[in-house]
């Protein structure tokens, strides 16, 4: 261990405030410095989140995106861009643990789950204190805000990127109980067919920004349009043998 | 709306106290009746992780299965008396609604994770007002403790009941990046085949009892023994093209 500060990836779960848990704000009230992933020109949305909780002084240390989907991902230059900047964001938090202090990493939904948090993890956990604290998911709050009971018994539930091929898609999918297909954005006419191909277009739920303000969810297949942003889901709930 | 009490599906997370949400706490302190499911003669985990919270003068309804492991699942039998048993606990709770109380049904992990608690979302939220209170689930808490980044980027992540024959467990297995194999019990030597098989005996970590006391976990290649609770759980990361 080479400081004597320590790393807290904190979850703050799927965006109400409350769905917070107890051991999230006590690490946000002991921490010296809070550090959060955002957009260029965003507000970060875990930053939003725990707003109201935050003591004044805490130090506020914001890690911009150099960028989002000005580059094609898979590329030499993403990657060499984004890991550049994993690289700089963990440097500039390890001088704050470096210096005895306590570093919150603010996280949307659950830190290890398809989260940003997990690169400055692998950088700083094997020379400084680390620990992680989990939280709700995204894909939690959308169903539960929903009502919609998504897996029972032995259903295989999968989490499908929309960002894969048609055919590997539809692929995986048919061979699951129950889904969750994510980064939906200009994928929904693939994700729609998908589901029409595999009969299971009229059990599909679409969520627009789950247990945050301005929250919508509908039938997928009372949605006429195919305007979606990145972070909508699509809920295929399992439990089909159910009495 | 046949009653003006309150049903609420409360997730109390993975064991840990602290890793209860703000909301799971205001609604077991706003609630008259505490239901929870718990094996006949033992205490239900879901009480236990939140008996620190219960206001004096709750209403404690205990919900306890009739069988658990002594008849076999899929039979006509095991079916006919656990419909019966959900159905009498749903009418148990909906007296409680009907005369204008507040039931908190809370429940391990997240409440429509493959939890008990749909069975009774099913049955009365079409009669009742009724809300769910999403919860960190029992893998979350299995990776976070471990600090294992389960899955990121484009990765397909796939919950996989042990209990499924091997040459389903590993044809789905196979065509996947991350998954958490659940209900290991006396199923780990065919987990630990399915993983030998397919080259990633090296990557999985068996945990035991997650964030709950007693928690243990190690590489499932340092585990020389076949004896596994029934809720151990095998992850296996993604993120196996990161840099």
């Amino acid at each position: 261990m080479s400081g004597c500060g320590r790393l807290i990836g904190v979850g703050v779960g799927p965006g109400d405030p409350e769905l917070l848990t107890l051991k999230a704000l006590r690490y946000l009230k002991a921490a010296d410095v809070v550090a959060h992933f955002a957009k260029k020109g965003n507000e970060s949305h875990a930053r939003a989140t725990v707003a109201e909780y935050l003591l004044p002084g805490v130090h506020d240390l914001p890690l911009r995106y150099p960028v989002t989907t000005e580059v094609a991902k898979n590329t030499p230059t993403y990657r060499e861009v984004i890991e550049h900047f994993f690289d700089a964001s963990a440097e500039s938090i390890s001088k704050h643990l470096d210096a005895g202090r306590t570093v919150a990493v603010i996280c949307e939904g659950d830190p290890l789950f398809y989260g940003s948090y997990m690169h400055l993890h692998v950088r700083l956990a094997p020379r400084y204190q680390t620990e992680v604290v989990a939280g709700v998911t995204g894909m939690s709050g959308c169903w539960s805000s929903t009502g919609t009971p998504i897996a029972q018994g032995d259903d295989v539930f999968s989490v499908l990127p929309a960002t894969l091929p048609e055919v590997e898609l539809e692929r995986r999918f048919v061979d699951v109980d129950a889904a969750v297909f994510m980064k939906i954005g200009h994928h929904l006419p693939k994700v729609r067919r998908v589901l029409e191909k595999t009969g299971r277009l009229c059990r599909a739920i679409y969520v627009e920004r789950g247990t945050m303000s301005g929250a919508s969810a509908m039938p997928l297949s009372d949605k006429h349009d195919d305007c979606a942003p990145y972070f909508a889901v699509v809920l295929v709930p399992g439990w089909e043998r159910r009495s």
